[in-house]
């Protein structure tokens, strides 16, 4: 049976700043949590857990760049040896609060720019692969299918999921369409269940040059951060129920 | 045998700024390491981490106010749910270092305004020992000796550490002598020595209203943030020895 | 003829976090704009700014606590240095903004806690009264009525602006009801608009304790973070402007 | 008669972290002082502008990206929307402390990764110009010679002081040799002050090709950050001192 976990970022709030949808747990199997470096504090990290657990969602750490001003979303010139230190430490944070409420972390999604950063740059997708074996070498390592991130996962012996995209349109080499290119993102939700099927169904993509590209597809990106992008989510996840695809964590 | 243990607040640097002397890992048996909150940093951490596991001293957590600006040396009107998860995720980010260099995370010591606070305010004063339990109940929690703080450690199960401190006055009721009051520190040495000798050897302790005291002191706190603080733990450290008492880590 | 001045908090996003209505700028004659320590960043600030101009509304700095986390809103031990330097850094900082929009900046008014502790503490008071002083003295300085603020601000020559409230109900000394007592707000919107209908015609409120109170009304506070507090914002400005006063901006 | 300005970055204490050499300002004729985003805080400013009046050195700005962690060393995505907004910020926030102690500001020099960064990126380096020209346009821009800075602050009518470097090597076209290259630093002293009297009385440079390039010198860049610096600041001030040269601020 063909099984896909549908993950969102997650518990996004600081202070008196309240981000994201609850209801975005209904139709995701993992959450990504901030951890206080872009988005996220101690209290809204310990609400967070305790969401998670309550809906059964699985629990990932998001750890994402020390840029609270920048949502972590700008690129920074931080060396392996940041990184690895900046991940080894969101890690931590959360793992405490998880074991606090008695649940479980399952895995790990470098955020915004250090997702980005870490799919093209050898050297800091292993200091984030080291780091995340360091501290628990159980954890699933999240990262764009394709990517460096995952080719260091692998190398460091962890389990991966890869990742797709809805919304987002392939090059014929299996990369993202860069956002300067207006082909970027998919506005059409139609087209964006359908090319999400077919990833998951066939592992295959039709790319913007209109040749097919072969890709993994473990776990499908999902927003929670307005109602229009739970809607979206709430029609994804039927669809993928309506395919007889088994939606779930990967642990 | 009358046994000691020797703590001081270590990896206070962050980012470009150095504080602290690594000699007095040679005269100190705990170090009590900064989270990033008040001071410290994920790089700062690793390698404080690193300089602990060599040197043998026990590696404990130093969670602080959310304040670098004022180094967590400001009281702040917090609230306890808000310590309490202040106080998880510094435990958590280090714990995160220690178990990635191997090592072995054996206490937990509140940092200046929250150890203070902690000492009289009951409510925060549970927040922090149910932090800690709720971790890892297996951690030493270190508190003024007296204090609130060592009193909820004991309520939720947790093996406690009392600390006395060489250069502060002790008052009749066995609290410090505010620092508002001309006698609150102990400039002479000698004096300080004596003090503590007598802490440690006795647990009583003279007050400056010239009654003795009962004390409990299972630690002494000392300071490496300059040569003089080194040389005045050299020498204390010197003159435990030469009264045979024995100077070790708690656990 | 009578005349009012209506101010409240704006400004108050901070990097992709989104806070306030910027429908409440038609019902204002002053805004209060956070100055990046409790809220507030340089983009938002701008932004900040050229809506104000664009809506003819008088330009006030509100510097906060450095205390993003808390949103400013919890007492600090900071010295009156401290605020000094605090509230030069944060008028200055929103000076620039105005010069550089071609406006002109009015008013300070203390934020949160910052705002609380002036009223009560003369050192703190006079710190802020000293670095509106000295960063220019033309500047009106917003404070409770009644309050050591306001007090600080005359004594250093300051034109002051007495802040009187809709929501919250007063005690027989003319100080608002603390929070903790339950008779501290008033939930009738119609009371609300009474009391501000007398405070302003009349300086006068009925404190809690049933006895008539002088106040100085030159400002009211209101709020602009949810709908809710823009209707009431709309209902007050009508009333106002049915009881024949002049709703204006001090300046 | 020649003239040389001689500047050093100064006052990047920051909370209980002190950093740099006073001594530093006997040697120096103007100084860049932090504006608490990659350095400095409002206290450590206020402290700043008064001992630079005291020593009678020009005071400029000296605006850095928002990475304290960093300490404005790292490049950053920013946008030019973002870099004027926060050069504004930075330059309002110290003015307010220079006319709060009766003194004038003189310039303004962007710090680290910034510096850096607008040295390149002709959008950024009209960011700051046109940030500097909003605030004050009687304002002094520091660039580094022959950069897109100083390029930017010329064309938006601003004063601009070419910035030369006594410790790093030439390329052919005038840029500097980056530091990846061995040959980036000059380490011998004899030869950074060789070089730097031949800049300022030629305007001319010997490139690590061996060529001559042409140069602008108005300011020369020392460090204050060391006892070593400061020893070096001496010796250079001297030998320009020696060769005739009028050091002294560019106003």
């Amino acid at each position: 049976m063909t099984v896909i976990d549908l993950n969102c970022d997650f518990g996004e709030s600081f202070g008196a700043y309240e981000l994201g949808q609850k209801e975005i747990l209904l139709y995701v199997t993992s959450v990504n949590i901030a951890c206080g470096f872009h988005a996220g504090d101690p209290l809204v990290m310990r609400r967070t857990v305790q969401l998670a657990i309550q809906h059964g969602v699985a629990i990932g750490a998001h750890p994402g760049l020390p840029d609270l001003l920048g949502f972590g979303r700008r690129a920074m010139a931080v060396s392996p040896e940041e990184v690895y230190a900046y991940v080894v430490y969101q890690i931590g944070a959360l793992a405490a609060f998880v074991k606090a409420e008695g649940g479980v972390m399952t895995h790990v999604k470098p955020h915004g720019a250090l997702y980005n950063m870490a799919a093209k740059d050898a050297a800091l997708a292993e200091a984030i692969a080291k780091a995340v074996r360091d501290v628990d070498p159980s954890l699933v390592l999240y990262g764009l299918s394709g990517s460096e991130l995952i080719g260091a996962g692998r190398a460091y012996g962890l389990r991966t999921a890869s990742e797709v995209f809805a919304d987002r349109t392939y090059q014929a080499d299996g990369s993202l369409t860069p956002r300067s290119d207006a082909r970027a993102i998919i506005v059409d939700e139609n087209e964006a269940v359908r090319q999400v099927l077919r990833m998951v169904g066939e592992q295959r993509v039709r790319s913007v040059q209109g040749t097919d590209v072969s890709i993994e597809a473990d776990t499908v990106c999902l927003h929670g951060d307005n109602e229009q992008a739970v809607r979206f989510a709430k029609r994804l996840y039927e669809a993928l129920q309506q395919e007889g695809i088994a939606i779930q964590a990967l642990r």
